[in-house]
C-alpha cells in the first residue's frame, strides 16, 4: 500500500515559509513595480484548459512541480484585482492582518454550524458584529448587546450580499405568511439595484425567472439615479389593490453602477403610509458603500435606517477583509430563524436547547467557517481610526481624480461622484450623436485595458450613455497611481482623436 | 490624519512565518501530544463573549497584543476538529497542501464571477472538476471533456452540500417550468436524509417551511435505512394523481446519521417507469461518502450514477481539503445557468458573449474566490493513490474498531458500516425498557465527551434507539486514536454500570 504523504509540521513549516514569501514578493511587486504587471491577464478562452492535462495524477507529484505550474499555467491567466492600478468593478481588498488570520481560520479548520461545535466561532463573530455595527452607526436594535439572549435583532457573516439579499427575502416571507398575508408576493428594486435582487427573488421562488417584472418591481429613479420613492409607493399601492402582497423593498446605498444612493428615510416613510396587512420588509443593499459609514461625514447614506428590517454590507470590497465576508444585520431575528431552522437529532445539543446562537439557522448554508477572526484582525489592526483614513484616502483620491477629468473639456464626469468612484465619458461634439459618441469612450475603454496599466469597467446609464468607471478603493492604490491612470487616459483619448 | 497602518510585505513576511509556525505547531501537537489538548472546548455559553470589549478600538493595536488575545480569548472556545480523536458528525479535514493553497488564494485576492474576472480561476476549476469526477467514476456526461462548450453537463465548486441541493431543485424547477408543468412542486427523500434537502426546499418557496410533508416527501426507509423505492413511487404516483408535480428526487448516499445508502439504481428505475409530463430531477448527495469513490471497491455506493441529473460530495468532509468546497456536477447545466442567469451592464464582456464558462450562473452568490486550487494542490501532492490509500486506512481503522466492540458483548453495533462509520450502543439487558438502555447509552455519551479524550456525536434511529457515532476520518487518526478511544469506552462503561 503506497504511503499516505502527509506534510509534517516541520514540512509544512518550510513550505509554508516559501508560500509567504511568495504572497509578500506578489505584494511586493504590486506595490513597488506594478508597471511590471499587466493589470489584466491576456489569454483567451480555453488557452490555461489546454495547459493542463486531462486527468488528475495517480503518484503524488513533488510539491516544487506544483508550484513550477502555479507560475506556468495559472499567473499567466490572473487578473491582478490588488493590482493598485485596478479600478473595475468594486475591488475586492485583502491586506496582511486579513490574509493571516484566514490563514490560521483554514489551520484551525473548526466548524461554527452550531455554538456547540466550536464556541469561539460563534462569540467571537456576535462580539465583532456588534463592533462593526457600532462603527458604522447602526442602532442597538440590529446589535447583540450585552444580553444577546434578550436581544431581537443581531449580526452574521454571509458569503456574499446575494446571500444576504436572499436570507432578507426568505425572512421577509416568513413574517409575511406568519402575519396572515396571502397573494402572490412582489419584490421591490430599483432599475439600478444589483442584478443579485431579481435573482435572489427566482432562487427564493418569489419570481418565476430572473426576469419576471410582474414579481420583482424595478423601480424608475430620479436624475441622480435614486429610486423614486412616489414610484414605490405607486406600484405597492396598485399591487395591493390587485391582490398581490409587498413583501420586500430592496434601497440600495451605493449602487454598482454609479454608487446612487437611495433615501432609506424617503423608502421608509412611504412603507409607513402604505395600508398594507403586512408592513413590507426594509432591506438595505450597501455592498459596496457601507464601509464608508465608518466615517460619520458619510453617515447621511443611511439615515433612516433605523426604520430598516436589515443592512447589509460587503467588508470583502472597501474593508481590507478578503473575500468572502458580508456582514448582515437585521432586527427582526426570530424571523430569519423560524424560516430556516431544522434540527435533526444528530444536530441536538444541550446548548443549543438552553437558547444559545446557532449561526446555521440565520444562513443557508450549515457549514461555516471561522470568517470573525479576519474582521477581529483588521479591525483591531488598523482601528476604527484606521480605516476611517482608508475610507478618507481614496474618496480623496477620487475627488483629485475627477477634478482632472473636470479640467479637460474633451470629458465629462457624467454622474455625481458620491463617494470613491468616479464615471466619466467622453464629451459629445456638437451635433453628434449619442451613439456615436458612445462608440469613442467604448474605443478609449477598450484601448485602457489593452495598455495593461490598469483595469476598468462600464456601465450605460439609464439615458443610454456608456460610462466608462474608476472605482478608487485598491488596498495599495496611491495617488500615483491615479494620477498614472489620468495620464494613460489623456494619452489615449490624444491617439484616438489623432 | 493618522497613517494607515497597512502591513508592509517586509512585515507580512515576519508574520506570516510566526502564523505558519502557531499552525505547525498546533498541528504537532494534535498529533504528537493529542493528550494535552482536551478535545471539546468547555467553556460556558457567554464565557467568551463576556471577555470581549462591546466596541472595536478607536486606534490600531499591536499585533502581539492581538495574537495573546487569541490565545487568551479564543483558543479556550475551540473545539478541535483537527483532534486525532475528534470522532463526532462527520469530519472537516484539512491538510497542509491545501491551506497553503488556501493562503495562496487569500493572498491573490482574485474573483472567479466571471471568466474575465480571472480566467485562471474558471479553468483550473474546470479541469479539477474534471479530474476529480473522473476519479470518482462519473460518466462523461457530468464532465466538460475536451470541449467544454460542446459537452451538456460539467462540474463546480460550491460552498455545501446545502447549497448543491438548493442550486439542483432551481435548476430542477427551471427545467421543469420550461416542459410545461403545472402544479404544485414535490420533493422526495428518505426519512434519513440530511436537513439540507428540507431547508433548501424551504428557501427555494417549494416548500412553505422546513417542515412540510405535503412539499417534501420524506419517504420510508428499509431496515438498512436505504429510501424505499417502491414508498418512493407510490407517493409520486400519488402526487401526479392529485395533480401535483413531482420536481426532484434527492437520493443519499452515506446517510449523515448512519452512512445507510440509498440505491441510485432503484430510484432511477422507478423514474422511468413514472408516467410522468416531465421527468423529475435526481439529485445524488453524497456529501461525506463520495470521497470514498476515489477506491473502486467502493464504486458499489454510486452505481446507477450516470442516471442522476446532478450528483455532489464535500471533499471538506473527508478529502483533505478545507472547508469550504462542495463539488456538484450535473450533465444538464442548461437548466442551471437559465435559471440562474442575469446580465447587467456592468458584467457584460467580449468572452462572455462568445460563451465562456461564467460560473457565477452556476451558483447563487456572484462573487467567487479561488477554491479549486486548494483541489489542485491536494490532487497533485497526494495523487490519487494516496487519497485511495487514505481512505482505505479510515475504513481499516473503523473495521477494526467495530470488531472491538463486537467482541465486547455489552455492546452492539447498531447499524450495518458501510465505510468509516461504526454506530454503537449499549445491549439491552433481558427485558429492560428501550428507554432505560438509551439513557444508560446517553449517559456513556456524555461521560466519553466530557473525558476531555474524545468528541463523538449521536443519532437516533427509527426504531427509537439511541446511538453513538464514531466517524472514523480525521486527517491525523491513526490506530492508537481508535484503540485509545475503545479503551476509555470500556473504562467508562465498567464504571458506569458499577
Amino acid at each position: 500500500m503506497p504511503d499516505i504523504n502527509h506534510m509534517t509540521p516541520d514540512d509544512f513549516r518550510r513550505l509554508g515559509y516559501q508560500m509567504v514569501d511568495r504572497i509578500a514578493d506578489y505584494w511586493s511587486t504590486l506595490q513597488h513595480q506594478p508597471g511590471s504587471v499587466p493589470v489584466s491577464s491576456v489569454v483567451i478562452p480555453g488557452e490555461i484548459y489546454a495547459k493542463l492535462p486531462a486527468s488528475a495524477p495517480e503518484e503524488g507529484e513533488a510539491w516544487d512541480a506544483i508550484l513550477a505550474d502555479l507560475d506556468r499555467v495559472v499567473m499567466p491567466g490572473i487578473t491582478h484585482w490588488q493590482h493598485p492600478s485596478f479600478f473595475g468593478y468594486f475591488s475586492a481588498n485583502n491586506s496582511g492582518p486579513s490574509v493571516l488570520a484566514e490563514l490560521f481560520s483554514a489551520g484551525l479548520g473548526v466548524q461554527g454550524m452550531l455554538w456547540a461545535t466550536s464556541p469561539a466561532v460563534t462569540e467571537v463573530e456576535m462580539r465583532v458584529m456588534d463592533w462593526l455595527g457600532r462603527a458604522i452607526g447602526l442602532p442597538e436594535a440590529f446589535l447583540f448587546g450585552e444580553t444577546p439572549l434578550a436581544s431581537s435583532g443581531g449580526g452574521v457573516i454571509q458569503g456574499t450580499a446575494s446571500e444576504a439579499a436572499l436570507v432578507a427575502m426568505v425572512a421577509a416571507r416568513q413574517r409575511a405568511t406568519q402575519g396572515g398575508a396571502a397573494g402572490p408576493l412582489v419584490v421591490y428594486t430599483s432599475t439600478q439595484a444589483h442584478s443579485s435582487i431579481a435573482k435572489s427573488a427566482a432562487v427564493a421562488g418569489i419570481a418565476h425567472s430572473t426576469h419576471d417584472p410582474e414579481r420583482v418591481r424595478l423601480i424608475d429613479v430620479d436624475n441622480e439615479l435614486a429610486m423614486r420613492p412616489d414610484a414605490l409607493a405607486r406600484e405597492m399601492r396598485a399591487d395591493i389593490a390587485a391582490g398581490r402582497v409587498p413583501l420586500l423593498v430592496a434601497a440600495t446605498v451605493g449602487t454598482t453602477s454609479t454608487t446612487a444612493v437611495d433615501s432609506i428615510e424617503a423608502i421608509a416613510h412611504e412603507l409607513d403610509r402604505l395600508n398594507a396587512p403586512v408592513r413590507p420588509w426594509l432591506h438595505v443593499d450597501a455592498a459596496h458603500a457601507g464601509a464608508a459609514l465608518v466615517c460619520p461625514e458619510f453617515r447621511w447614506l443611511s439615515q433612516g435606517v433605523e426604520r430598516a428590517d436589515s443592512f447589509c454590507f460587503n467588508p470583502h470590497k472597501w474593508l481590507l477583509t478578503n473575500f468572502d465576508c458580508d456582514c448582515f444585520w437585521t432586527r427582526d431575528r426570530a424571523a430569519l430563524v423560524s424560516a430556516m431552522s431544522i434540527t435533526p437529532e444528530y444536530l441536538r445539543n444541550a446548548a443549543s436547547s438552553a437558547g444559545v446562537i446557532d449561526y446555521r439557522d440565520w444562513q443557508v448554508p450549515l457549514g461555516r467557517r471561522f470568517r470573525s477572526l479576519k474582521l477581529w484582525f483588521v479591525l483591531r489592526h488598523y482601528g476604527l481610526e484606521g480605516l476611517r483614513a482608508y475610507i478618507r484616502e481614496h474618496v480623496r483620491l477620487a475627488a483629485a481624480f475627477e477634478a482632472l477629468v473636470r479640467a479637460d473639456d474633451r470629458f465629462e464626469v457624467v454622474t455625481r461622484r458620491t463617494m470613491n468612484l468616479v464615471c466619466i465619458a467622453l464629451r459629445a461634439a456638437p451635433g453628434e450623436s449619442l451613439d456615436h459618441t458612445n462608440a469613442r469612450t467604448k474605443a478609449l475603454h477598450r484601448t485602457l485595458n489593452a495598455s495593461g496599466t490598469m483595469l476598468v469597467t462600464h456601465t450605460v446609464l439609464p439615458n443610454g450613455r456608456y460610462v466608462i468607471r474608476f472605482a478608487i478603493s485598491g488596498t495599495y492604490t496611491r495617488e500615483e497611481h491615479v494620477v498614472g491612470a489620468w495620464n494613460v487616459v489623456m494619452r489615449q483619448a490624444d491617439q484616438l482623436s489623432a
